[in-house]
């Protein structure tokens, strides 16, 4: 749904302008697609690799890809690559599927500019492919994990809109309310882009999933009211001993989650983990622009000359994650083992 | 500043407009005290309770006071009373000041109208001076509590704009500005109704204070970052054994707090303290609009059919509290006794 290919380009759906606008956006070069991620327009980090990967290859048909070959040919790729790895920092399944594509591109290279266009998309659909694959997994691994906890919390958006299936913490909501499992989920807002109060609630509302949306201060207050059974949400990265970075807001609701007694689980495509970055302390938070916390929009509501934090992620440490869904299966404490075992390619139910 | 008497009925600044626009507004009946009360116009526990105190004074001039006399009059002031009280149920400074004010309107009942509307003048003009001189005393305090501590977190606006005079858990902020003992701030957005990015980051900016806005997610990563090393809020109201309801957001701040060894104080007027309320259980937390939730002003960003959960306020236990700035000293744990002790009227430093 958030990222389709149409023969010639990536579509997106803008999300930016959801719910009140479904504006679709073709992604035709490396500056569109670049933009497209930067701005958030298309989000959620399963989503974003997609995107990356289906740019590259858009981008490589707008170079002119046909006028190049061998040293030339292969500097075009690298540095188009290079540049849409580029656009999102923290984002680790950009690089990493954005780096499968050019490395697809480049073993292609000898044979010709065709060839080289040909082993990118290739490449870019096998990875939407897996994805969707990916998706389901988490859904069953992460309904098994969670089992018998009738009223779930939520962060972000990490569904339909974010992967190229049903989602990662979202597809397990989806995969509980379908199983008829489900009393309630709980949507964190998510300011200050709002991604719970906007996406999350369209998605959910879409699906007829019993859903509410509370401000991101009244988790507490959720918990404490008993309304909160376990906590789940997404990762934008996985250290190889489990802390894990995710959308501003989610380590208090780990820390809160503890507080209570209520299990907190993360569930990310395995492509999340980077077995490269040791810990939390390894993982640079990019600060976004202040003027997000100033308003929404074209609305602002502090006032001039104020100032703000305003840092896009915070990293939750292992000892206050419950477990970690993956799409190879169920990780708990000590995750550094597993991490690493999966890492070598062992998989498990 | 928030709450002006102009000789004939209270005038406030229209909270829900700024920053943006400066709009004052003449409260002339209890039917516009009422409503400025309830859609936080004037908002604040103790610059609701002087507007309601304040606004008594003008309702009982528009109601035709001087036609009146005995048990009409008596039943008159009742009544506006009772209206007026009920405007918002969790402010306890409300309900107590307006009583104050009808009490000292009925006991001059007797002596006719003139001496009705001269006595709930004087009552509420006592309570104004009385709110100013508390809000000093309160900064000495909390200045003192605070010592050392030069990076604070608060929540929603407890200032200028809350109260009569300087403020509650702000004023003690602008004591440790004005003494050179304080970093920086950062206000906590407060969501639904932001009343810390719009009205604490104007003040503070007003005054020149060091500050920048996070949104409300952001304080758990604010506290491991090392940004914070006390937390200040105000109150709505106290129980008798220390706990504490305020702004929705609070209780999650005090858990993090907890999780961090940050200290977590409360600052408020003695009025906030209610000895009949034995503790947090017994204090009924008002449920408000949904529509709250779901955007700012005229911008809304839900979809149609979404729905929410938005609790005004939620309840801080006191295990969680350092300790309680009043202005009549400062509290710490048990509180039950020293609540007693001064509900008796003895007073300390």
């Amino acid at each position: 749904m958030s990222v389709t290919w149409d023969g010639g380009a990536p579509v997106i759906v803008d999300q930016r302008l959801l719910p009140g606008e479904v504006v679709h956006r073709r992604l035709t070069d490396a500056a569109e697609t670049i933009e497209a991620i930067r701005t958030l327009a298309v989000r959620g980090a399963p989503a974003i690799g997609i995107a990356g990967a289906y740019g590259l290859v858009a981008a490589l048909d707008a170079a002119g890809l046909a006028s190049s070959s061998g040293d030339t040919l292969r500097a075009l790729v690298g540095d188009l690559a290079d540049r849409i790895a580029a656009a999102r920092p923290t984002a680790v399944n950009l690089a990493h599927d954005v780096g499968r594509v050019r490395e697809a591109a480049l073993a292609a290279a000898d044979r010709g500019p065709a060839a080289v266009r040909e082993a990118a998309l290739t490449e870019a659909l096998a990875i939407h492919a897996a994805d969707r694959a990916s998706c389901a997994a988490i859904a069953h691994h992460g309904r098994m994990a969670l089992a018998g906890r009738r009223r779930i919390l939520t962060h972000c958006n990490t569904g339909r809109l974010a992967t190229g299936g049903d989602g990662t913490a979202l597809a397990v909501v989806y995969a509980l309310h379908a199983a008829g499992e489900l009393d309630e989920v709980l949507a964190c807002e998510a300011r200050p882009l709002l991604q719970g109060g906007r996406l999350t609630a369209w998605e959910l509302v879409m699906a007829g999933v019993p859903s509410r949306v509370i401000v991101d201060g009244a988790a507490g207050a959720a918990m404490a009211a008993g309304l909160v059974e376990a906590v789940i949400v997404g990762a934008d990265r996985i250290a190889a001993n489990g802390d894990t970075a995710n959308k501003i807001g989610t380590y208090a609701l780990a820390v809160l989650a503890r507080h209570h007694g209520i299990p907190f689980w993360v569930a990310a495509p395995w492509s999340t983990v980077d077995p490269a970055t040791p810990d939390g302390a390894a993982i640079v938070v990019e600060e976004r622009d202040p003027a997000e916390v100033f308003g929404y929009r074209d609305v602002r509501w502090s006032p001039a000359g104020a100032g703000a934090w305003n840092p896009a992620f915070d990293v939750t440490p292992a000892e206050l994650i419950t477990g970690i869904v993956t799409d190879r299966g169920t990780l708990v404490a000590p995750y550094g083992p597993g991490i690493a075992r999966h890492a070598r390619g062992a998989e498990d139910a």
